[in-house]
């Protein structure tokens, strides 16, 4: 909020109540900026103040502000009520300051006038909805209460007014058990199991057939059932209900349902709730009335046109709760030519004020038309993307504006696997969960994080758990997808799930899991471990069998595996990406080891590479036994031999990913894990590789028993190895260098950068770069050519961060290893937080995983310092990041705020890393 | 070097020579400080000088500055020689300017006219000698020519001059021998087997024996030997021989003994050496000649008495070569009372001129004194102390002075056990080595760390190695002692275990380790693997079998288990620590676990416990199966079960160390190790335990494996437990306070400081914060009394350090671990850096070990970094340190300029922690 907005909101502040029927209150609100006005009014408030505003039909009403509710917390803190105290004075808690009472006896008169009826008037009863609204949209979330006001003597006025008996007292019943469950906490089970006893003995099948007999006499039993679970009699006087009614809308925005929604779409806690009161309309008095909800374009495929549903003669619970079907909104035009005007009128009004897709709720009371809400319009990846091309193509919206729009979560959905839909269609669904991470996956089931880590490596996994947490962590990593008995879409394997781009599928009850005999049942079917299965996680399926997955429309065109196709997805994907490059400043990378990884960097938009491990190359099953004798070596001399043995092989490495790149940066980190990791972890394991390659296990053995440590993170690692075998670093730039002297022979451009891992200190870097400059010389004489080169570290010790004025007077770029930061900034192993992690995030010790999303206040002061301090002693020094942060867009903002030139992230999070670089920049400036 | 200072040695600079036998000079050079000097002059010229300008007899003579000697290596840099080059022109390589030369040819026509004899003088000859010196006195590490200016003809000018034919040849042929071996470097044995062979001809013992003519022989056979070995002949020039004995001096100034005692010192390598040349008097001429050594006060009791060593008829090498034994200066004063009379008056003179103990070289030539140095007197930790304390009674030294000059390792010394004399007068001496850690200690041997240190828990041993390196640093500090086979004083066992405070004999080349069958040999005796040793670290001796130790003189009396003894030496003690702890602004605590160390701390002038680590008290052989039960703990109401059984005893440990304490600070951390670590490693230790204490042997094991971590240092610990466990927490603090309360009702004062350990979020120090306080409330009103208490924290993990500000909001003291913030800030895992750290010495990327002595760069910025910002968000707040940095007396230096409240270290180290901090304060005074 500017100083302008506050101005204005300081000067209303003291007002908790504002009429959307009064002209006053309209304008006071109108000068308030849309963020200020949601804050205060929540977001269903403000619609009906900005609808009111422009002359909607807007049944007359006020909305109480969130001022209000905060309040109302802020009171009961202040009574500093123990929890023993809570529990006995529960009823004393939950009320409203007297001033306000008075206020609501005010506001209830205007309304009265407004509608021209009279609060528990006998003959002629005001009837009223209250609605709870929060500044951010949680659908669902927090409680409503309709046709209050209705009592034993105001259902017969209602029943004068409308002329129709049933309806009235098909109110009353509706609202005794919607007061009851919402105020009082009763569930619906009890008004339902009566509901069900009554048909039966009337031995009809639906509610619209129960008579108005029928429906008295639920109210009767309805109202027993009220005084059996809340110990009081159901309230009769309206202003009880209303009381009562606020009181229990403000405490739904701490339910259990609203606080996991807050936490799982990170939304602030202290907001707080409004809460709107509107003269009912009814659109179940007869065949010239309806309801129905409307948007402004398709929220499913984007597509320009009025889009909607409605049931004639029906109350909005109908539309929702299923039982009968509504009708596309075409079929109004022809039931109600005039209204569907109007409507459709109304809806371009809304898109073209609030310049964004609208979601409208209204109703049709004989022949008139009433909007009862009106709010951004949800929408699915791709008509979000769709929807902002095509607005700035109307002018409606700037490419600012859709930069910000579309959410990185949507893009990525864009790039996510899908089924083949024509093989899906070939499997059973064996069961179904929630989608809490969009994608298709296929692969062997595995029970353990272990026993899934170990798996990937033979081939694609899914980990299928009766629940995560963070103990699974690395198996999670492994998978390819992830499926949990428990757990709803706040679950830890929904949370991280996602976070890790995983596609995942939650809380799939029906599911039997025996961790013991490592089977899972579903659907009467028994599969066991290493059996296939695939999960659709956009719709929470769970399919027999091994469905093909293919790249999603837009990755296959990128990828060059498919033309564009006439949906015009790829086009729209094209012109939003190329806006998104033009309001970033961060570069974006790819971390990529292999020539097929740097392709697809290149396809999905990355201007190089930001970190290519070499140890992955001599992972590979060929050359184990040479990267053996390498380490089985007792002397300078026979390392040497080794080393030359793995050279060739390197430089081929080098050839190729150059070759793929070019001419963009390719940043190439010196071998960095110990060397205890090419060795075998277990006798066997040590006795088969010796037994194929031909060396002596025992000797391997014994040199894996010689190297292996108690802390290998914090061990003999990066340049550590560099410097205790000197020979390795040698050998890697010669061979990063050759490959590079052979490709510019050909003319092809390369830009090698050199990066040294793990220093902490000067000394280690100068030590390196001795060698590097060594070997450099050595090729370029061989060529007889220069290639230029840069030679720079990661900044991943916080040692480094602290002296990086130091290193950078050498180093010609830092690129900060967040991960390992991480680890050491905060004295986590990444191997072992899992052990308190899951305790951390349940007491609220910590609220983030640290190593999804960077710890800003920590580690972020290391990154920030050694920004400071590096370009200080070096200015314009390239700064980038080539952590799993990389690729995080919360931390992306972060990078952007810092300074830092360029993220570095997994090929295929790279355009989202482009999107999240452009929004950060957007809210920078 | 303060302005002044740098202006007159700026003045003067340009002069390369200085005569101390020439008015003017000596003027100019008492215009500086002592310190510049020294710097300039070296400590030889420096006294040469002053002892010139009070009107001492010192022959006459002048010095090369050290400036020349850097400049000559400037020169040699200049040139940018590459090795091979170096190699090639190694004659060119040592030349002395020009303008240099010119200088000296105008430095000796002053000194031939102050001696009356003219250099290379055919009848007269002036003889000289050529000595290095540096700032820093390096005793026998440079070199020194004598009787420079013999040639075949100036010989006989001697012969002539002394009239003593046999005299002159023999100073002839040692001429040629010393000469041969400084300037050209031929190995000594040559020049001693040809003597031995002529002796063996000539049928004679004793140099003494040998006749003109056989001496007149020598030198032409030592000739012989000259131009074999230096490819040149002999230079009969005077000059040419003047010249080269200078450069040889520079060039002693990087010969690899001064270079590993100036690494062994920490002295700085770029200081270079002056040169002094001086008209040789002679002490060998005859009964009314000779030469001697005196200390102005005994070096080894420190009893004020004039004290040294002459020879009669002897030059200064015969009393270093140990050929003939020199006599008592009692003695001289019977053989030439006069002389006598003038030397001791001269020593007093001395004294009080540079108010500290003087170690004098004289010579009588025909009856006539001359002193050819002075220098501060090196001496023994008792004598030190007593000097000091006498000195400052005599008004001769301030109380600051005092304080300075003792140093810690002789505080350190004189608090070392020592062996019981009577009992190691009944073992045999096995094998002498080096003594380079000073005590006495007897132990079980053994030959691998691992095994050192696992044994270590069974009762004292000794690591006896070939060598050590840094994989031995566990077996180090686990050892009493430590005991190398080869390796001098400057090895890593003898800088190391000096380092952790060890007896430590090193270079005991006569021993033969077997590593394969766990022996050694020694004088024909072979021990075994747990066999009992004994070494001597003051001399050097290894002793049979288990010899009797007992604390030091000091150390008894202070512990109480004698009285003062009538030597005084406890009574200088108690009066130099009186003093030093006037002038020491930090606060010098305790590590103590048990009653006992509180103890030993207390009567070595603790003034608190600044750790006391409460998981040593579960490792208690009795307690293992509570601690057991509770670790197997399923269900929180086990666990609490479990602890309950703990809480007695824990209760009991506080009550006995606050009883001890007897009022004093006690900082008392909650549990910090992983829960694992109480478990068995093995299966075979899990089976030996279960079976005594009636555990499931199964479930223990699959325990131990369900907690084992990959990088454990990172993993559950510190309050990483105690926030997964909070009722251990809450035992602990219950226990502490239970304590308190029970001994404030007995009437006794008690300050507990409870410390959170491994906090770096202020969420997780808030989380333990509540709970302490909420048991801290429940004790006190159950003793319905309340205690003052303290609760802070350690700052051990880097992101500590950057929220300090957040964290000394909540937290009332800071106690930093830098063993762990070493570890985390560095990225060294202290089990495993031995790795590389071998490699980093060597190749010099580091130069010091940072688990030793503070890191001040990195680790250091993150302490200031703390305090800062923790005192600003409270001010006033107390810190301390309680890693073991917090007994090394360079990083207590640096402690103290930061700033820190306290410094907490092992009992022990408490005395030298105390001389350490007031030496800061007085340094930055």
């Amino acid at each position: 909020m500017d100083t302008k907005g506050r101005f204005c909101y300081l000067q209303i502040m003291a007002k908790p109540i504002y009429s959307f029927s009064e002209k006053s209150d309209i304008k006071a609100i109108s000068k308030l900026r849309a963020d200020d006005a949601r804050a205060l009014l929540g977001g269903k408030g403000a619609g009906l103040f900005e609808m009111s505003r422009i002359g909607l039909p807007v049944p007359p009403g006020f909305t109480v502000t969130t001022d209000v509710c905060r309040a109302y917390y802020a009171r009961r803190e202040q009574r500093k009520l123990t929890h023993y105290q809570l529990h006995r004075f529960a009823a004393q808690k939950k009320t409203l300051s007297r001033a306000l009472l008075h206020e609501f006896v005010a506001a209830m008169g205007r309304l009265e006038t407004a509608a021209g009826r009279r609060f528990g008037d006998a003959h002629d009863p005001l009837l009223v909805s209250v609605r709870s609204g929060s500044k951010f949209s949680m659908p669902g979330m927090m409680d409503t209460i309709l046709n209050l006001g209705l009592n034993d003597r105001t259902v017969q006025g209602l029943e004068a007014q409308t002329k129709n008996p049933r309806h009235a007292w098909d109110c009353y019943r509706r609202f005794i058990a919607m007061f009851g469950n919402v105020v009082k906490g009763i569930d619906k089970d009890h008004f339902e199991s009566a509901l069900r006893s009554i048909k039966a003995r009337a031995n009809i099948k639906e509610d619209s057939e129960l008579s108005t007999q029928s429906l008295e006499r639920l109210v009767t039993v309805f109202k027993e059932i009220y005084l059996e679970h809340a110990g009081f009699p159901f309230p009769e006087n309206p202003w009880d209900q209303l009381r009562m009614a606020v009181t229990a809308v403000f405490e739904s925005w701490n339910n259990p349902r609203a606080i996991a929604y807050r936490k799982l779409n990170k939304l602030p806690d202290d907001l707080g709730t409004a809460c709107s009161v509107q003269a009912m309309v009814f659109g179940n008095m007869g065949a010239d009335c309806a309801t129905g909800v409307g948007f402004t374009r398709d929220p499913s495929t984007g597509e320009k046109r009025f889009y909607g549903e409605f049931l004639i003669n029906a109350q909005g619970e109908d539309v929702v709760a299923g039982t009968r079907t509504p009708k596309p909104l075409a079929e109004l035009q022809k039931a109600m030519p005039a209204v569907y005007r109007q409507l459709s009128g109304i809806s371009r009004t809304l898109e073209r004020h609030y310049r964004d897709v609208q979601d409208m709720e209204f109703t049709i009371e004989k022949g008139k038309l009433y909007m009862l809400q009106t709010r951004t319009g949800k929408r699915t990846a791709i008509s979000a993307l769709r929807i902002c091309v095509d607005m700035v193509k109307e002018g409606l919206i700037t490419k600012r504006d859709a930069v910000k729009r579309v959410s990185c979560t949507q893009l990525d959905e864009l790039l996510r696997p899908v089924f083949d839909s024509e093989a899906a269609a070939k499997h059973h669904i064996l069961a179904k969960g929630l989608p809490a991470g969009p994608g298709a996956a296929s692969g062997r089931i595995y029970f353990s994080a272990a026993r899934a880590e170990s798996e990937a490596k033979h081939g694609p996994v899914l980990l299928v758990r009766p629940e995560t947490n963070p103990d699974d962590i690395s198996g999670m990593i492994a998978a390819e997808g992830i499926l949990t008995a428990t757990g709803g879409l706040t679950s830890h394997a929904a949370v991280v799930g996602r976070g890790l781009g995983k596609v995942c599928v939650v809380g799939c009850g029906s599911i039997d899991i025996s961790e013991a005999k490592r089977t899972v049942r579903m659907n009467g079917l028994v599969l066991k471990e290493g059996d296939f299965l695939s999960l659709d996680g956009f719709k929470g399926d769970v399919i027999e069998g091994k469905v093909k997955t293919k790249p999603s429309e837009v990755l296959e065109v990128l990828l060059g595996t498919r033309g564009e196709s006439g949906s015009g997805l790829y086009a729209a994907y094209k012109t939003f990406m190329s806006w998104v490059d033009e309001f970033r400043r961060l570069e974006v990378r790819a971390n990529a080891d292999t020539p097929a990884d740097a392709k697809t960097a290149l396809a999905l938009g990355a201007a190089g590479i930001g970190l290519c491990r070499t140890e992955h190359m001599f992972f590979k099953e060929d050359r184990i036994p040479k990267m053996l004798a390498m380490i089985l070596s007792e002397t300078d001399e026979e390392r040497y031999k080794a080393l030359q043995a793995l050279f060739p092989l390197q430089k081929g490495d080098f050839l190729a990913i150059f070759r793929q790149m070019k001419g963009y940066a390719v940043t190439i980190r010196t071998l960095d894990p110990p060397l205890h990791e090419f060795l075998p972890r277990t006798h066997e394991e040590a006795e088969k590789l010796c037994a194929k390659w031909g060396f002596d296990a025992k000797k391997v053995w014994a040199k894996a028993q010689e190297l292996r440590e108690m802390n290998p993170m914090l061990g003999h690692r990066g340049c550590r190895v560099g410097i205790t075998y000197p020979e390795i670093t040698e050998m890697q730039v010669r061979a990063i260098l050759s490959a590079a002297c052979e490709l510019r022979k050909e003319g092809q451009r390369v830009v090698p950068e050199i990066m040294i891992p793990l220093v902490g200190h000067i000394t280690e870097f100068r030590h390196q770069k001795a060698r590097v400059i060594a070997a450099a010389e050595d090729v370029f004489a061989k060529y007889k050519m220069r290639v230029p080169y840069l030679l720079g570290t990661m900044i991943e010790v916080p040692r480094a961060a602290l002296t990086a004025d130091e290193i950078a007077a050498e180093a010609e770029f830092f690129s900060f290893g967040t991960n390992d930061l991480t680890q050491m900034t905060l004295g986590f192993s990444r191997d072992d937080y899992g052990r308190f992690m899951r305790k951390y995030l349940e007491v609220k010790v910590m609220t983030e995983d640290p190593f999804k999303s960077l710890d800003r206040v920590g580690v972020g002061q290391l990154v920030r310092m050694a920004i400071v301090k590096g370009r200080a002693a070096r200015p314009g020094l390239k700064v980038g990041i080539c952590g799993e942060h990389g690729g995080d867009p919360s931390s992306i903002g972060f990078f952007h705020d810092a300074g830092l030139d360029y993220v570095s992230c997994s090929p295929y999070r790279v355009p989202v890393a482009r999107l999240a670089a452009a929004q950060a920049a957007l809210a920078k400036a």
